[in-house]
């Protein structure tokens, strides 16, 4: 059998040298390594911003969209959307758990799990797709995957639906994440905050900044925001259009007397949204920005161009623990699990 | 006279309703509005990823250089390379000041100043190139500017060449964010540290870090270390190349006794150099990624992608007091100044 690296450079085609993800092509034969994990896949959670990318080149055509996916996974070895360079992640079955693994790890034959590092730089084969459910970005498959040896991943807990569970973990980095951000008396701005992961923004926000803080919604449609607004999990809500620098932070303006963010958290699903956000911020304050359809060059000469000494994170899609938080925030609140279970379970 | 917006969107011709800098065409008319400054440019400093693009596109041909330059102007009314997205700075005269900047700013006609908002989103216009200085980045043109009312900028020191200046203020951003994160103790890794911001982060990690600090300064040419290394401007040495994510990661493992970086600063001016970044980071550490090269989504999915937290900073060009801590540095050192004298100036 042969031996393979923690972080799976020895299934990178092209170019030699580097990591799985930034590959353009990957080995995505099933003949599993000695420190590999074989899963039987069951369904693929496509990456919004990727998903997004591809429903509208098919124009929302099913087949056109099966075509464009077994089209990528074909090219690369791995379900990497080139346009966005994202991926999205999957839930399946342990089928084999090659011999270095022994002793090291808690999975087992049989475990159903979700894997947390991302498709775009998971080996995998689609062998047919069975249903794609285009309004949640998720597609069901007959398929089989790898996790490398340094591939993070979460036990699918039992105490919820499965696709519920799928959805959450997802996206689990960005409440993480905004857990460890927002201290108390914070004015946090969640662009995007009627979306998937802004949801579990504004928990995790209204949660650390309390009583003393202000936590903002920002969607682009009422239905959204009604839900959101019955949900309770903002202190203030605004319909704006991300894309619109100028209308954007008039809006946080208003709602804030002219003090600005100290944190605004970015999880739009698409482009040119850089400097709405960095606008709505406050000199000295803080933009996350988790949305991947976020442009690197457009943030930071963009926040130089306005003179803003804002600090920008892009949203590392782990950090310890992000699984077991958001989870629980499905445990936590009786109104966001009825929204979640309506909407993507 | 025209009324215009601080933020420069009244020049925006393409996409309407964004801001200048993600704009794909601007007005670079320059009859000016009431609120702007006319620039009578004498030096474009190129940013060092555009022009090394412009530089592989051109074969090194001055001449093929000079079209492109001016090919992007004339297409987008200002300097941004549609490759890379960045543009750079440049130096020139005040030739005239809107009527509504009048007690606002302590710019007169005739000063000589240095813009410090990003080419990207300053209208240009290049009537003449004058001379292309290649190894440097610079283009000496005739041609105006415009600077906006948010745009920032820096005087002309008098106590050093305009050119020592323009290369020092050109980066100026990451020495002074390096200021403000290393704390006395850090084993700091400077990826890019024999480059020109790369050594002016070096001397400001060296300073903060203190005798109980490492700092590491990775680059991959003999030459280039040797100078850094006669500058005394770091602890460790290593040649690398930083597309190589394992082989920075064991030569940074090898260089801290595997206890790897408390901040990595990244100032190479080339791509796929972030999953060497976060390998090269411990957890819980932080990536500084000033390279106008870096991606976004590669950097957030590789860090998921390999399970490691670390925070990862996007360099903002701009952070308060930049230009003066980054002047002063030139000051202070002897030994660099000279280096920026014979290099740069
Ligand atoms: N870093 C990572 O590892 C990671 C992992 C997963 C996802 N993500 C990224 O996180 C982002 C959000 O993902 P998600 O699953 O939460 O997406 P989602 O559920 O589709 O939410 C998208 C959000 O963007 C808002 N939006 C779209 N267009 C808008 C506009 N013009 N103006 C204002 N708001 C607008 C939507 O608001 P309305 O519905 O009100 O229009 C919604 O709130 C995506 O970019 C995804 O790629 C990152
Ligand atoms: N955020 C902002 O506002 C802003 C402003 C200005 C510049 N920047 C960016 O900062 C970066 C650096 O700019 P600079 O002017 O300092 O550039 P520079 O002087 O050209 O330095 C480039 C550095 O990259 C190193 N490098 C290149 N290829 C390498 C490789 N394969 N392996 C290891 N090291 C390699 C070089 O090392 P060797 O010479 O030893 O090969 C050198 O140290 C650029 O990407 C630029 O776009 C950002």
């Amino acid at each position: 059998m042969k031996k393979g690296c923690p972080y799976g450079t020895h299934r990178v085609i092209e170019p030699k040298g580097v990591l799985p993800q930034p590959a353009l092509k990957i080995d995505n034969d099933m003949e599993i390594y000695d420190n590999e994990i074989l899963i039987d896949v069951q369904t693929l959670n496509v990456d919004s911003a990727s998903f997004t990318q591809i429903r509208e080149q098919a124009n929302g055509d099913v087949e056109e969209i099966k075509k464009i996916m077994k089209g990528i996974v074909a090219e690369r070895g791995k379900h990497q959307n080139p346009v966005t360079g994202s991926g999205g992640m999957l839930i399946g079955t342990i089928e084999k758990i090659g011999p270095a693994l022994e002793g090291k790890t808690d999975l087992k034959v049989g475990d159903k799990i979700a894997t947390l590092v991302s498709l775009s730089l998971t080996p995998l084969r689609i062998d047919e797709i069975l249903e794609v459910r285009p309004e949640i970005d998720q597609v069901d498959i007959k398929g089989k995957a790898i996790l490398f040896e340094s591939g993070i991943y979460a036990k699918i807990p039992t105490d919820m639906p499965e696709n519920l569970a799928l959805s959450v973990l997802d996206v689990a980095g960005a409440p993480a994440q905004t857990a460890k951000l927002v201290k108390p008396g914070d004015t946090v701005v969640v662009l995007g905050g009627t979306g998937k992961s802004g949801m579990l923004c504004l928990y995790e926000a209204k949660k650390r900044a309390g009583v003393t803080g202000k936590v903002i919604c920002i969607g682009s449609r009422d239905k959204t925001i009604e839900r959101v607004k019955n949900a309770n999990l903002a202190d203030v809500y605004i319909k704006a259009n991300a894309t619109d620098a100028v209308e954007v932070m008039n809006k946080v303006a208003e709602a804030t007397n002219g003090e600005m963010a100290d944190i605004l958290i970015n999880v739009v699903n698409i482009p040119n949204t850089e400097m709405s956000s960095i606008l709505a911020t406050k000199d000295n304050g803080l933009v996350y920005f988790f949305s991947m359809a976020t442009s690197f060059t457009k943030a930071a000469l963009g926040a130089e161009g306005v003179g803003k000494d804002v600090t920008m994170i892009m949203g590392n899609g782990y950090t310890k623990g992000h699984a077991e938080i958001s989870l629980q925030i499905m445990r936590e609140s009786e109104a966001l699990k009825k929204i979640f279970e309506e909407l993507y379970a």
